[in-house]
């Protein structure tokens, strides 16, 4: 076998259960419940042979037009990966270099520390405070670069723009992401400051609120210079990406812009009076702006709600991790998804 | 803006010029000039709304199982990604890692020293001998790795098996990566070694055999441990890299086999005519065992060839590096576009 030092070893990210079967309700990967625009099917089904047997677009310049198009800024200050996953891990080989910890916070998107444990960069956990909300003032002292996930997962709690604003401008030598995977559920983008601070990279993902997360689409906006190294990046790891069927989709998805409002609309009055119902049972919560909700019980662990819901196939998320241990992270699904929870919860909760 | 110190910096890697238009002949980028199998479009045209929103199976297992009964190995050998690139781009993070400077000749894939710079991994080309053959011997020296393409690229020359079997078994400390892009074309493959070294990584691609280089897909054959070691690496990078459109895409693709031995027996037959017209041209080249041919020409330097076989909208690829800037690689396209890169080639010729 070859020389153990030779390897690189991590401990590898553990992905929500991918379930199958027909009469499963999957809440448990923040997925929408709901199936993406019809021009993504057409899309696909509309591919060229020519499409498929030449490279793609090593640029995606179809997808980065129609992204800066969308959202109104200039196609060099567009980056796009393959899921937002791919456009941090780039941004975290980028950007983090200095030897410097970089700061996030101790309850957020569990990919953060893995990524520095995969590039070998130190980092620092910042602790949340005991509502799970974010201290600005923390992210005052000396780093090599700052992650926020706005709103934060699994928690919820969307961060007002202007504290989100006070993070960047005290860090102008390190690049701060906002990683907005649930931002089209919240309320205010840091979008428009890209133009104010040249330190600061909006991460947006079309897995969520444009229910796409079967082709693999993110994207990211900053400052021109951020994204020509980022760019530089990508091209050394692999030109092409995208696949031509992930550009198109990510297109139609993208265009389709009544149908994305009309499914932003559905899950936050969905999420809405989940709040409220949920909350009738014994459930607390964070008071979320994603698509997801952050619950704990009043008197059954959060374990045991998980193992008895899995039971009768719904399907949500628990995590085994100090803080959280007593919370479930809840996708918000359809509203017949959401009766059939209530209704198992109802029953759990009384059998007790 | 951030501290230069932060970002990490890298000469990217030029892909080919991927031009557009329906005129154009392009034999510049080693992708198959026929349409991938109709079971692909039918795949991708089947998609259902579920397997668009929901975050595809990590695992690919649909493609892994696949791979695994086609080629007769066990699946927990067999590692996929975004095509080849990513699947090399992995191996490389994962196993060179031991500070010792890798191996591979000064003239091959010109993506092995991007992802040496892009890691900060030492390396080492090893000269080809003056017919730009390998010398089985110059690996015999203390490394952190190495890699071999076989057949190589832009040469085209395949190293027999036993030669590259004495590279694995003289390097039994360090993983000896066989990157087999072209080995459909050629004659025989280092698969069968998996099973006797555990330090031998062989990785093929869909892009060129199986003409689906839009779609990005790669894989990779190796001892279990190997392969778990990628995968544990995989998964800290993203969990989902294949799109669901790619999975299936994938397994439309090998499973028609008969129209892939079709093919890759259409293009080896279309080479082979290729060499005799060539040289009655007067232009010099490798034996090539690949898609592609490897030549020089006796009176006219490569780079005007590739110029005006430009004007003339037929694009090949030409290297403006050291050994080799006097050559072109043309990939072998249908028969006619062949003939027209002959007809060209001989008003080229005659006008000078």
């Amino acid at each position: 076998m070859i020389k153990e030092e030779n390897i690189r070893r991590v401990e590898p990210y553990v992905p929500g259960e991918q379930p199958n079967g027909m009469d499963i309700i999957k809440l448990n990967t923040n997925e929408s419940p709901f199936m993406p625009s019809d021009m993504v099917a057409i899309a696909l089904a509309s591919m060229t042979p020519d499409q498929m047997r030449k490279y793609p677009d090593p640029e995606a310049s179809m997808l980065v037009e129609t992204i800066a198009e969308y959202y109104g800024v200039d196609e060099d200050q567009v980056f796009v990966g393959v899921g937002s996953d791919d456009v941090l891990g780039m941004a975290f080989l980028t950007f983090f270099n200095s030897g410097k910890p970089i700061l996030f916070p101790d309850v957020t998107y569990s990919f953060y520390d893995v990524w520095a444990n995969l590039y070998k960069i130190p980092f620092k956990t910042i602790p949340l405070d005991n509502n799970f909300r974010i201290k600005v003032d923390d992210y005052n002292q000396e780093n090599g670069g700052i992650v926020i996930a706005n709103p934060n997962a699994p928690t919820g709690i969307e961060l007002p723009l202007d504290a989100i604003e006070i993070i960047i401008k005290n860090n102008p030598d390190s690049l701060v992401i906002v990683d907005e995977a649930y931002i089209d559920f919240g309320r205010q983008t840091a979008l428009g400051l890209i133009n104010k601070y040249d330190n600061l990279l909006v991460v947006r993902t079309l897995s969520k609120s444009r229910a796409l997360a079967g082709m693999r689409v993110g994207y990211a906006f900053g400052n021109k210079e951020l994204i020509k190294a980022m760019k530089d990046i990508k091209y050394s790891y692999n030109s092409y990406t995208l696949s031509a069927a992930a550009i198109r989709a990510g297109v139609a998805a993208i265009r389709d812009d009544d149908y994305f409002k009309q499914l932003v609309k559905e899950i936050v009055d969905t999420r809405e009076e989940a709040k409220v119902t949920l909350k009738k049972m014994g459930f607390d919560m964070t008071n979320s702006s994603t698509n997801f909700l952050f619950v704990t019980h009043e008197s059954m662990s959060a374990k045991e709600i998980f193992e008895k819901l899995r039971e009768r196939d719904i399907y949500v998320r628990y995590f085994n991790k100090p803080r959280i241990d007593n919370y479930l992270r809840i996708t918000i699904g359809t509203k017949q998804q959401m009766r059939e929870l209530y209704e198992a919860l109802e029953e759990i909760l009384a059998a007790k």
